[in-house]
């Protein structure tokens, strides 16, 4: 049944197969009269276009999105957000090698099995490409949330992690390299890391962190709808998450309550913030903070062997251009997925009280 | 706005706070013509009840539940399960002394931020109590769900950590613990590490990892609503919980493609499971697995300095008697919760194809 | 799939069967801070209540409300409001003469058809019941409306129907006779009708207007959510309804446009108001108002001739004690239905705009 | 808020306004392997389509619809199947002269109170292009529910009525004359009377019957979701519609139930169909049909006086193209939203029993 669709309130439903002729959305539930520049939306697209660096995907895709309702001399009306990408890249030709191959830790067998038909060229609905579609989206997010603050960044590559506090770094040098670490020197061997790997056609996973500064108190819908848990399932919902951890985390399960508990300044700011700015479900002001996991990439660039969909054994290598490690591009379609939860909350608390 | 609802079909709201007259709540979407055992469900309730063993809270709560709709002759009709369990032990008077205080690390400020007011009572909703609400209904679900096998354990407390694969173990040996650890030599450390924290006042934190065997293939809905994401919000809308992790989770951050990928085998099963059992956000039919961090419990047996909402320093101390460690009791509500999103996508699944 | 919530923000979800142990529901998204009034909610309850009168059917049921959860100290306080109503009435025995029956007109063959099992007592869950429910939730949802004024009363019973306009009518005497028609003549002319179809053994139908004063301006979403949509959806949910008409209705389909339109005062309010107070979906702060069809009572005193299960032909007769006609205890339950979309549209457009 | 969805499980949300690029939407919930033939589709659109003939507007669109995702090698793949039609007749400057202009029985004030902005240009969001979306995915949900038959015709233009029970008809006629009326004689009155109508620069209105065939039985969802509730939902939410009744509808309210009530064949079919194929919410087998009462247009060829957004009286006289009576056009609308129904609850009604 309908999966496609994000938020209660600020609500994004996607469309489009990777190698369609255009993929999309509508946002619908943005508040009329948010003056929205365009520009910003396709500067965090760029962001997450393939190409951008020598690290990353080498598909051409300009990636341009074309908004075609909802927005009227430069300001949201109420109505719904239509808009579209056209895949630039979309010939057929070079997927009849995949066609009825199922390949290993990708979504191809799971497709079959639940809907009995797929599109296989460049992996279809499952292929990441949709994200584009959610960084738009995130991108109108973080205009309608002026004073919040969203970045995240790469937090380790493989077994190189970067191991400050983020207190201590200096978020303005993100984009100054390929790798999005936010630490020249990390940034560096990881960068050297990545290459490396690419080169014996091979991938590695990593982390993205994500912190939002100035939040709102109060946001956040208990029970089921707990901030958190809703942050959660918007990151575990991008291609290739497998597990997500705010606040202290696993390494607060080691803890006992009294290192654990973060005591109140008489401003109701608290001294420590091992909560992660979310107590009960609900934001306490304090800056949020969160791990996401991303595996390694499945299409390796080897040899490897696998089945069709007879189960007969066959061997395949991975053609094309794909990420040797998807972090550095990850980073936006983070930022765009806290931004939708957010402004999701943002909207949802307005009626929480008389 | 609601945010007391979890799932599209096999869908429960629940309502009720910790010292109020009861909790209950409503399954709508249960299929008709399901035999249900309400001995099952109540057995089910006794192993999160309070006051079970020596290591949990020792509140006196029968926590006997009523089934008052939606059940004929045994068997589910189709219509909503409207249920209530008693709250016994509901007297007001203990709570005074933090009618006005802000606990640390509870949600009492960003209760008091968002609502404006709240029932101080025990913490009121946002109390760990609502979650025998959903052991009644995830029963249910594991009786919807005859063939599938829900095991949650307890895999660490604090610095203890249960260090066998999950397939070594023998999982009839986690009733026979009251930590419920399927180890007898690990669940003994455990055991006496949790009394020795409490000795002192204090409380511990742990990860509890479920195990759901026997999974029908297909089940899942691309694009937001992947297995995995919806498991993780399950999960974090636990209370206490902090992370969430599936398949290789953090670890498979470090590894490359190559040693990651899951290879078939002929019958379409794979030969190792990183994945998690779940491609593509799809169920694969091989074993899910997870690992659900929980936080030491916020209510300490020591004295506490804080302030209340005036912003005032105060003094405070826990009273009454609190878990110092809640992943024992967690176990159930784990397993419910994994039953719930499972039987949702179970029905949700039977729309996917023609 | 859950059938049994109404409303996206103030969200109510029922339970219960006509001779089951309760009915009840949860009111999920009630703002914080609202003073409730109990009694005045009873108040509601006792206007719906079977044997208030002599025309009504004479079932004992008190239909004490009893609230278990979200009003603390006299005020909302934005978690659910769980809350039951014993069914006093409850005793099986009378309903084995229809346990294998299928009565015309009722819905004891489309759910056996639907669900293959059901709760054959005095209907089970489609018994109008169910209402008791919608009006506990509509008289909260009024309390929150203050300023609204919701008037439904009876407008026609058969072929005798008052002929006057709303605005010629003193409300005040709705509650004065049994039929809660606001003239007294025809009331009585109504009264006395019932009372003889009621000693034929017969029942007859009838229609309710409702009208909605002081509504503020701008409630609506376009464009499946249309307030007169929901308004329809609303009272078509009610049992027995078979049509619904607001404004000019079916009478203005033979309208031309140039006698239809509502021209404007220089104060933005309308000369006429065939609209009914909603444009494009929308309400433009004029009086709403709206016609609600009600057939007759499909429980007759009478022998029928039907069929059971396996097809054979049975005679029965109704037992037990009907209303001969439904119009009068249904005016409470139009008011409910009304208040609630109101609610929920009073707290969706907080979101409309920056 | 978001209010652009319609279903459930088959959920079409649309975006776009009159006179923006293009208006289009996404289908989500379509299960995978339905064969769609796309020349079907737009067979259906163009029955909508303005300038059809001499009796409906004159406005230039192709209305050709394109598909962008979700169909591949001519099947549904089960993923969200996004379209765009795009605007030919766009450009603003016909529509300066009511920018700010309230035009009455129109939209203009009311979204103005709501959203504090509109796109003036043919209305923007509140026209009623926007329903050749609905077409569009109703078109898809027809060809999912092969075996039903929709068929909707104009049963009164004003005053002249289609005198005749729907047994009576050929519906093979309805698409013979331009009025779509399945009665020749009656269908020329009524083609004259329209064109007398735009002749005096007025328009009128007129209901659309709809009938259902070969309906599963079954379909629907008590309580509030009942089938006639959702199907009133649908068609009080396309533009210009003010009344729907089922079965016997108001007329009903005059009978006695010993008339009223529908009595078994042996078979399970009843003699009779005053309940119009739905009893307690839920599809009895019986054709299900239905009455939409449509308001007459109210934009009209005639000067009339108004007032601007600052209160001043203007005087307006309504230009270029539209149409004198809306009913022919709604025919195929009415359809799609029926279809839309019944395909929703059709894919719901999967998960009702074991």
């Amino acid at each position: 049944m309908p999966g496609n669709s994000f938020g209660k309130i600020f609500k994004l439903t996607t469309f489009g197969e990777s190698h369609g002729a255009a993929i999309g959305g509508i946002i619908d539930g943005c508040p009329a009269g948010l003056e929205i520049d365009t520009t910003l939306v396709q500067q965090d697209l760029d962001r997450r276009r393939p190409g951008q660096s020598a690290i990353v995907t080498q598909r051409k895709e300009p990636d341009t999105v074309e908004f075609l309702s909802g927005i009227f001399e430069g300001k949201s009306t109420g109505t719904p957000i239509g808009f579209v990408i056209k895949n630039a890249n979309q010939k057929s030709k070079d997927y009849s090698h995949i066609k009825d191959t199922y390949r290993p830790s990708h979504a191809d067998y799971t497709y079959d099995e639940k809907y009995g038909v797929r599109d296989y060229r460049g992996g279809g609905r499952s292929s990441a490409r949709e994200t584009a579609c959610r960084v738009v989206a995130g991108s109108i997010a973080k205009q309608l949330l002026k004073e919040v603050k969203f970045t995240a960044f790469v937090a380790s590559v493989g077994e190189l992690e970067l191991k400050k506090d983020f207190s201590e770094l200096d978020f303005s040098e993100i984009e100054k390299n390929p790798v999005r670490c936010p630490d020249a020197e990390t940034a560096s061997e990881m960068e050297n890391f990545i290459k490396k790997i690419r080169s014996e056609g091979d991938t590695v996973g990593g982390t993205v962190k994500c912190v939002i500064q100035n939040m709102p108190k109060g946001l956040g819908e208990p029970v089921f709808d707990k901030l958190h848990a809703e942050l959660g399932k918007a990151m575990l919902s991008i291609n290739a998450v497998k597990g997500f951890e705010y606040g202290s985390g696993f390494a607060g399960t080691k803890m006992r309550g009294s290192e654990h508990n973060d005591h109140f300044n008489t401003d109701k700011s608290t001294k420590t913030n091992l909560s992660g700015g979310i107590q009960g479900g609900i934001s306490n002001g304090m800056d949020i903070y969160f791990n996401v996991a991303f595996k390694p990439v499945a299409t390796l660039m080897q040899k490897q062997e696998t089945i069709n969909s007879k189960g007969e054994e066959v061997e395949m290598q991975g053609k094309g251009r794909h990420d040797p490690c998807v972090v550095p591009r990850a980073v936006p379609i983070v930022e765009a997925m806290a931004a939708l939860v957010i402004a999701d909350y943002y909207l949802q608390n307005k009626t929480s009280k008389l």
